[in-house]
């Protein structure tokens, strides 16, 4: 049966627990992972995605799940109501849960609208941009839920467009090409976005991830209110986001630097639809923040948001020194009573950790300060309870002496 | 000599590293522990709290410090710049700095001023209430500097009180009676404060640790946005900071709860400030939540505050599963999509074991939910980098099914 089919909880198949492993699962985490069931002829023959019944050693029914037989993360639960049909309305219900808590949090409509296990769609990413949806499909599960997806997008949200920005390495875990295409409507240029009331140009053809970087949303706000009055410099640009939120925040002067001169331009787009003035700077970083150093200059603000140094566990002890060399460069380039914000987005790098590098970064720049901040990603990228390790983002925001 | 005669660099007592013990030090952290030094009969002798010039096992010579022989930490360092004189004018600077920033961050002269080696004054803790400054002083150095430092507070910020509210118990690790006295002008009352924009009286006599605790600040604005046109339950609620934030953001109606007869009638008084409609409960929190739930209450923002039920490394284990206790019965108050924000003050509780509690007592209380934001204390509490393990402040907020 593939997942894809009507699902009728009855006649759904079965994947058992081994003797005494559900605890964790019964106490709420929503990964099963491979070592943790019996893994029958029957369970290692289910299409990857296939809908499950999870059951006890006993009889117990606990929840239905996508299954993977060929993944460690086995099966990821969609509901602990077993009887529950996994259809376009089951989705359209954890969307508008979804959606309801974003129109809480925020004045318009863009935003992560669905971030995975804590919004009840496991192996789910999707960013909202107004009419036009960017989804990550990152599980079998859901790559074969996807049809039932668009579906119950359509109804919720009604969009002009929907795209399936499948590039994600960690598909490959789960045994899923990339791709990248256009599933509804279509994309005409890049699509419009407002954040902290500036508004902003996405690029969800070439973009990096789902084309903007909602997760520094509160970041980049803090950011923005320590850089009035200031010169500001936003290393890693990107889309623009710290460079024209400090902009409008009333930074006097502001630098902005991005290796990717197709990203500069959409920057600069962005800039020029709220009058910003920037001055975009084509160049490596760390060669760029030496540059600088050497020309004397110097910033009340620094921000450094680099993408993630740590691609994998075994990097972390050479790729985590990456930050501290990033911080030994920005550093010098702030000015007395200024301030730096430095970022890791890498999922290996813990805090803690990261903390260690951006002190040790400091003392190796002879510079001293304080911490007055360490934060993570806005509240439209929530966290599962019992998987907080996901929380990938850390923001930490000093001012130096 | 008295630490509190006038500082001579050039003729002040050296305190010399144990050869190999100095890299830490050197690389920035502000202490100084008493197996790395050479504990000489001339540096046992020292009076506690003297000022001395820190040297490397070498000759060179580091920094100033305070020191106390009886303490584990035995020297806390002031100044990289050991020919620095420690006088009024020194503190005064450090004064200024501090006060710079709190300026570029907060709209009223109401905040914490100086938080210890991150403000580069150890052992001292400083809150501003407008024209009256409460200290607490908890090292030996910074009692023999409270003389300099009330000129200091004087010259910078011409107050027309200042609190000595020597009152917390880390006063006896470095030989220090507690004590709590009106050191300049009087107190007359309860002081006023603004903290998001609502006014707040805070208590410094009878209140406590310093009468108000700032630290929650972006925490009850963040909580105050959630609680708009919902029912709110401020558990442990002391000077009524986060319900009657709650109240002038849009709360329909406010339950706030303490055991103390003499806060309720404060926050009584601050709601009224604001013309802030609450009900004041004086109950004993865990037993009145359980009540609640008997009575089928549900509110939509329920927030639990509590003061540190982890006061010492030993206790962890145990008191940290009166967080999981707390959340079990604050769980069932909270309406289906209703929110959650739990705080930790204990600092032996790391984040991840709150965290974890947290999980554990919405899976005892059956109920699901995602993590929205974990948080720390406001800018005004700042880390020091090297010490980011005196981040104490933890709050999480969640959003539950």
């Amino acid at each position: 049966m593939p997942a894809s089919s009507p699902d009728t909880p009855a006649t759904r198949p079965v994947i058992r627990f081994a003797k005494g492993r559900s605890r964790r699962f019964r106490a709420g985490h929503p990964w099963i992972f491979s070592n943790e069931i019996e893994m029958t002829p029957e369970a290692k023959s289910l299409p990857p995605g296939s809908l499950v019944t999870i059951q006890d050693a006993g009889d117990e029914k606990l929840a239905v799940a996508t299954f993977n037989p060929h993944s460690l993360i086995a099966a990821r639960a969609l509901s602990r109501d077993w009887t529950e049909t996994v259809d376009a309305a089951f989705l359209a219900r954890r969307l508008r849960a979804a959606l309801g808590l974003r129109d809480t949090l925020f004045p318009s409509p863009h935003y992560r609208l669905i971030h995975s296990e804590a919004d009840g769609l496991p192996g789910l990413v999707l960013d909202r941009y107004g009419d036009v949806l960017v989804a990550q499909v990152n599980s079998a599960g859901m790559e074969a839920l996807t049809p039932l997806l668009l579906d119950a997008l359509t109804e919720v949200l009604a969009p002009t467009a929907i795209v399936l920005k499948n590039d994600s390495p960690v598909r490959g875990l789960e045994g899923l090409a990339l791709e990248h295409r256009v599933a509804l409507g279509a994309i005409d240029g890049p699509v419009e976005l407002i954040e902290n009331g500036c508004r902003f140009l996405a690029d969800l053809d070439g973009g990096q991830k789902t084309g903007w970087f909602y997760d520094q949303r509160d970041n980049r706000a803090f950011a923005a209110g320590l850089s009035k009055g200031r010169r500001m410099l936003d290393v890693y640009t990107y889309a623009g986001g710290f460079a024209v939120q400090a902009a409008m925040a009333g930074a006097t002067e502001i630098v902005a630097i991005d290796r990717s001169e197709h990203s500069l331009e959409l920057a600069a787009r962005s800039a020029e639809l709220n009058g910003a003035r920037v001055t975009w700077v084509r160049a490596e970083a760390f060669a760029e923040m030496a540059r600088l150093h050497s020309a004397g200059e110097r910033f009340g603000m620094v921000v450094v948001d680099p993408p993630a140094f740590v691609k994998s566990k075994k990097d972390l002890q050479a790729a985590s020194k990456g930050y501290r060399k990033m911080v030994r460069l920005a550093a010098p380039l702030v000015e007395p009573g200024g301030f730096l914000l430095a970022a890791s987005c890498s999922h290996h790098m813990p805090l803690d950790l990261f903390t260690d590098e951006i002190a040790h970064g400091l003392s190796q720049a002879g510079r001293t300060g304080r911490i007055l901040r360490r934060s993570g990603a806005g509240a439209d990228h929530p966290l599962h309870p019992m998987v907080p390790e996901s929380a990938y983002l850390k923001a930490v925001t000093l001012q130096l002496d």
